[in-house]
């Protein structure tokens, strides 16, 4: 998608009644639509007036689910893409995107829902690196993660806890997803049933996890390191 | 140190003549003394009253450099060290205490100034594991590295172009001491030029840095993971 096309649309619930046709459009074009209190759109308009409807434009470009897929096809053993079940922090989903862009990962691929969305505040998170990875937003997060293993790629969740393997046994010799959960939760039970394996990154100094972007930096160089051999 | 003993004071140029005594007995003690605006004080104080002069307390205990040292020594060519030399955004000094705590690092050397300092911020940054590390103010952090040098650590700067190595190159089968550069700056010229060796993390997708958090997890895990063999 280009620059500044419209993603997203907030509907105050006084405009909903007489937007219906516009919802219907934009939800034909696949933009999102949310129903959103009229003080919460004036918060975000910042003083600026608005008439119950707020359009957004994502800040940079997507990438579609299809052309992911055929790059990972085609990069086959080396293809490597990152999957966020759930972001919220947009620090964080910034510091991710400025990982994985050094990583050279094939895509990283997100949600629309329940998820911190590509806005300036991740643009500048990610210190202007966000444009440098292939993004696709997609609406179903484990069905995406089933088109991902049929085009060959192996899905590892990172998640500690019963039936996880330590990371540093993982050879990553085939074409790799790596699925990072949410900040507080981890990973949905839907998407952890859709993992190939689970993995954990063993912590000698006996505390539960990292940060998200940390534990995303680190199984991406992993991969690196593995893959160099 | 205990936590809640006086580490900081602050002290308004019109308090400043008759502090003389305060100041004296604070700088024997060890207790940094920084002289400060008026409306900057009034800033910290949020709308509370002081009389030109406040006292800080460090959120967690820290540790002093000695017991660092004989804890390096003690572990010999186990020993892991993180040093930051400026480190300035809070939040990324949480989240590297986080992965400090967890790859269990024998310490984590920052100086007095120049420096974010372990407050609130960083605490809840870390996810409350700043008290599991370890924490080495010093006043000095070129001396620091020049004692963790005799006391048999290699120290490594991370520091891409000229003269740097690749990092997946070095084996880290000596004591070793990280040292991580400020965000924008990257290491100081001086603490630069006590790195026994400068190393580089590789980046296929062609950028300049990662997030300075998201560089120390990487450090930190390959050396766990190249002393594990």
């Amino acid at each position: 998608m280009e620059r500044g096309e419209l993603q997203t649309l907030r509907i105050a619930p006084g405009a909903w009644e007489r937007s219906a046709k516009l919802r219907q459009a934009a939800r034909e074009r696949g933009v999102v639509v949310h129903r959103e209190p009229t003080d919460s759109l004036d918060r975000r308009c910042q003083g600026q007036r608005h008439q119950g409807v707020l359009g957004e434009g994502e800040a940079i470009a997507l990438t579609p689910m299809e052309t992911l897929l055929d790059q990972v096809r085609r990069r086959g053993r080396e293809a490597l893409v990152l999957a966020l079940d759930g972001i919220s922090d947009p620090h964080n989903f910034g510091a991710i995107l400025r990982s994985a862009a050094g990583a050279g990962v094939d895509g990283v691929v997100f949600p629309e829902r329940r998820s911190a969305q590509v806005n300036e505040t991740v643009i500048r998170a990610s210190a202007g690196t966000a444009g440098r990875v292939p993004l696709v937003r997609v609406v179903n997060l484990a069905r995406a993660l089933e088109q991902l293993q049929e085009a060959g790629a192996w899905v590892h969740g990172l998640a500690g806890g019963e039936g996880s393997l330590d990371y540093l046994d993982e050879p990553f010799d085939q074409a790799a997803v790596l699925v990072l959960g949410s900040e507080g939760e981890g990973l949905h039970q839907k998407i952890r049933q859709h993992c190939d394996t689970l993995l954990r990154i063993e912590m000698p100094g006996g505390i539960d996890s990292l940060n998200v972007s940390n534990a995303a930096a680190v199984m991406l160089f992993r991969v690196l390191a593995r893959r160099r051999g």
